[in-house]
């Protein structure tokens, strides 16, 4: 049986980690956002050649440091959790886990290193950091609009995936396989570089069917580009409307639309 | 005179294969789809070089089964139809011939086979999926908003058309036939890629007055694109609206399509 | 003194070619769009090299044709209109000019034959045309939008454009007049290849601040993409509204927004 | 003790250069204007090599003009200013001196020429123009919209700066530094210049992977795109509302905020 001291510790630390309602919580979360901003700068300065070459051992030693400090962190989470298994296999438990194994393969195994960039994964956490702030309320409002919009948009993304791998394969049978229509997956994604609007050029038609085709898929996408934005932009007009005005019914003459801040009905003038 | 029981079966064929209301029907369509997806694979992976080097014979057998699968579900489509010749020349019905003829032709022609990766057209029969599912309101209301919206679209493409001709033959003219601007066609193609923003960079302006002209093109697509977007945008917001208030019936007159906020008939003055 | 039967004459031929009320008038309209339309199709063909050589008479014999016809059709313009001057000088005026001139231009200089690609602007009376059809509605709305929104939208360019030539000065100065941007047209040429996300890629930044600015850029420009929208999007959301919506106020209770159809106010009941 | 006639001197002038009420104001700030965009359009020939050399003698004789004026303005600002070194550290004051300085420098160092380029940012000074013009009202309003917006906006950019940066890393893993893909923080460049559309093609995809990653991003970014203008939509409708509507106020208690189409106030219930 642990002795009772042990157990308050516990609760503190894991306060102080999993936590951001007491002032030492949030530190720690300031604290592990600026770790994982600066070990992300390391390794991706020490991923410039010009730059390894003249710090790489800077950078090493750097790197190490935070392994460590990540390491450190990581063991504190498994003991002052209750269930450490969950915390591991939990989403974050998997990425603070990826953040910190690199180091120690490449040990073991040469290159491994190069894995370290997975620690940019860890940018996930920033958005921990949200919660303390007045940004909550603009994220929930962006995350209830986009969940609204999610059916439409997945019917809408499933049309156009269709869509490219029909007008992929048809490009790689008119440009027969040649100017970078080298295979049908190939075909598919110049159709993806296209109907995005992003247009790469690294593949383009050359034979004027080929032109013309394109052509159409482009005022297709430029047609269909609308379709997403309108999407969202009518579900944030809801979303805007709901928060601004309550679902509450008058029980004078039953008709609902009255403001949030409204003590009787606009309408029939009853006390709501 | 047929026997009653062939009736019925060819009925509960029938209701297999073209309706989704019943168990079986579901079975068939979802087996279908996952045969439909299966085969493109197969087509898309034997269109990579590597691929059809090492794997091409397995490849070759599995498109022979998909072949006969097809053939088997056409032939069944045919017999089990009140009028086979309206179903053979439907939209469906040609795909599904196309998807299983060259195959066959390449039999007798060489080469025919590349006509395989026509089957992706098979993947429109996916959204007849949708229909069993919770998507179909989703899919209802993007096509209402699509289509009350097509008409003020068509126009604007139409002016987007008259414009890219213009600018491309005036492209034409100032980039002097050279620079990838070898012909009309050629420049009006390098319009429409500018002004979708697309932008592959495959023929581009060099001479000032092109770039000039090419800047100008820029503005008017940044400016126009927002077009499209609002008109659907407006429409997807109406057809929400419609979807939300529902139209109220007068008691009075009996007619509907009063407002949400509405306290007497706007007809009869009755008090709704 | 003219002869009134001349007059008369002279009316008719006025309606059917300016007016579009009469039969007549709409199958001149018809006539001349697909006139119009063949004669840019064959200035397309002739410019694509291969069929020059192969169809060369052909589209020379063709053009002439053309060419006589739409100077016939000139000259009827001519003597039909009252003010013949005011329709010389007027934008179609000029537009016809610039279609027939060419031909004529040739016999004394080579190489003016080019300049039959001006035709292309002829499309430009495709959109009379539209006049005829229940298009008009639409169109009118599209206008009606798209002029409200004039204002702001040019403000929005204004920024864009001092923007465009600030960011264009500046990559000037950091790509140090290479890699393509040798000179700050060029810069800001790019810059604005940049910012409405066409991206050819025929100028890319090689220099590390070279590449964060465009990053910057790039960041900026699909942020502001979203400010045309948003304008013409709230603006057409307006148009529509009016469009259902009269402005009629209430004798009753003076409050206005009521529907066009609308017999009785429908907050009060009272005759409107 | 000044003499009072300096004083008002001084005040004349003050209004002259920093307010645009007077005749003389508004005269000065159309004179500035010019005198900007001329010697901007000046920089640019100037730094095109062809007309350097020909026009050379001419464009440095005209920039020394131009730096005279401006040095001549920025002293008049001085003067006539209550407080001289709060202008001198403002945001414009730094610019105006940053147009002057580049030419008194290239007198010691050769090349400081170059700098002259920053006059660019005088072009800020255009918007003060609007001071005067009727654009005023349509510019609060732009600005009203984008400032509401602005937070979600910023938590926008973050989510997908977060984004780009893990997937520009994961992409760097993938092409293996190589295709362009060099350094993590060209990867992220790329992934901007893909997730924005832009898709330059200076960097693009090459192993299968690669270009899967890549086309799942172009469709996220596809999707994301109509975020933002979802967000501005949504404020500028807002906007728009507010400044159509009004707040009537109650005359019971006083208060407004009352929706267009209410009959009785909502807070005290009395007839509006």
């Amino acid at each position: 049986m642990e002795k009772p001291n042990t157990i308050a510790w516990r609760n503190r630390l894991h306060n102080t980690i999993y936590e951001s309602n007491t002032t030492a919580g949030r530190a720690f979360d300031v604290a592990l956002l600026v770790l994982i901003i600066s070990s992300i700068i390391v390794v991706m300065l020490d991923s410039i050649k010009e730059y390894h070459q003249r710090y790489g051992n800077l950078f090493y030693i750097l790197e190490w440091i935070f392994t460590g400090l990540f390491t450190l962190e990581y063991l504190l989470r498994l003991i002052s959790i209750k269930s450490p298994l969950k915390y591991v296999f939990s989403f974050f438990g998997l990425i603070d886990l990826l953040a910190i194994i690199p180091s120690y393969l490449s040990i073991l195994f040469t290159g491994a290193q190069s894995l370290l960039v997975l620690r940019a994964l860890r940018l996930l956490r920033v958005f921990r950091i949200f919660k303390l702030t007045h940004f909550l309320t603009e994220m929930e409002f962006l995350k209830a609009a986009l969940f609204t919009s999610l059916k439409k948009i997945t019917i809408f993304m499933l049309v156009v995936l269709t869509l490219v791998i029909i007008l992929g394969s048809v490009m790689y049978l008119v440009e027969n396989g040649e100017n970078g229509f080298i295979s049908i997956p190939d075909s598919i994604y110049w159709a993806i570089v296209t109907i995005t609007t992003v247009g790469y050029g690294d593949i383009a038609p050359v034979t004027p069917t080929g032109k013309f085709i394109a052509s159409v898929m482009m005022f297709i996408g430029y047609g269909i580009i609308a379709v997403p934005t309108g999407i969202i932009t009518t579900e944030m007009a809801n979303a805007a409307r709901l928060r601004k005005h309550g679902h509450e019914t008058c029980p004078g003459c039953g008709r609902e639309g009255h403001d949030k801040n409204a003590v009787y009905c606009k309408y029939c003038g009853t006390l709501l």
